[in-house]
């Protein structure tokens, strides 16, 4: 059985798992304290971060190269198009949030309110705290614009751009961090893809010490 | 023809470089200040960063979603392996380069030292510089370990990953913050890459009021 080394708030892991999922990949999932630098995760992943996953014989880390194997082993769902633009535009999305989203919100709210007490390194950082609250209206604001356009974030199907968004939005849910009224239109898609079979395992995710609110892991929020 | 709005040194808008180069794509390099946030640019990408490029009717963003499209519609010579394995290989250390290499060495060498003065954003964090030099030595020893073992860092023949590295090495190479006398081995490697036509481009890159060392354009440096 696929083995995928994780923690359960990260995103990067949460999209590897939603593929997973849609793929009805089996998997067991091993909880990896990766900040303590256990020599025998360096050697899975000498980066030092999840995911790793363990599949087919090879160990694989980096989300976005894990993703793109599992959808050149196993085609079906497909969570890419077939055309070149159409790829590309589901990867420049993925950059979007892996990249941008991560750096200006994720990494302010998440890591700021749950890595750092998780990995005892302090408190929470006003300022980082506020510069997210304030950044994540502007990616609402653009999702909004795009889903105004398309059903999907990419375009008329669900793609791994939904899986990479509904990571770190998931995520950010956990800690309430997501105005859910501010756009009808993104809540509408984050209803959407919640209620789908391969988000069943996110949603039931408990971090000891940190409750989630009740409206995360229902599905008529 | 193609167009690419860009920064000469960023390392992100030179992988791209390579690739059209390498594929023999001919195109129209457009300097973009793009911390300037023009209206303009920001339509083309409203993420707000470079390299964006224009190629076949489509404007395309994120460096990894340009590359991977370019492989698709041009696949000779190709760049990456056909195996899942190899393919997963070579997207492993793009975003190990393009991810961690990125935000311990090049944004703590290269950012500090010239986008901050292109930027005018003030003089190098001297933490920042020290943290970055310190932490390059332990890249070029992984490097080192992959190159003992493999001709090219993603396994028998240049790919991607080769690219990504050259890609960021070559612009940390202008500011001289490259010892290539740590590892032979490395040094070989770059020296393979660097003779390559593909890097005849952004060998000639000039800043101005920032000359790079001279050995930076030589073949036999």
């Amino acid at each position: 059985m696929a083995r995928l080394y994780h923690v359960p708030l990260s995103p990067f892991c949460r999209k590897v798992r939603l593929c997973l999922a849609e793929k009805k990949i089996e998997v067991e999932l091993v909880e990896e304290r990766y900040w303590e630098g256990d020599p025998d995760f360096l050697k899975r992943n000498p980066a030092g971060k999840v995911p790793v996953l363990r599949l087919d014989g090879i160990t694989m880390s980096e989300s976005g190269a894990i993703c793109e194997y599992i959808e050149e082993t196993r085609p079906e769902p497909p969570l890419l198009p077939k055309d070149p633009g159409g790829r590309m535009e589901v990867r420049r999305l993925v950059g979007w949030f892996d990249d941008k989203f991560h750096a200006e919100v994720t990494s302010k709210l998440l890591y700021e309110r749950v890595n750092k007490k998780v990995m005892k390194q302090g408190y929470p950082d006003s300022l980082n705290v506020k510069a997210g609250a304030k950044a994540i209206k502007f990616h609402l604001d653009y999702m909004a614009w795009l889903l105004d356009r398309r059903r999907w974030l990419a375009g008329d199907v669900m793609t791994l751009a939904d899986f990479a968004a509904g990571a770190h939005f998931s995520a950010l849910d956990y800690t309430s961090d997501v105005d859910w009224n501010r756009h009808a239109v993104v809540k509408d898609w984050y209803a959407k893809i919640k209620s789908r079979p391969a988000f069943r395992s996110i949603l039931a995710d408990q971090i000891p010490g940190m409750s989630p609110p009740p409206h995360y892991a229902d599905l008529d929020f």
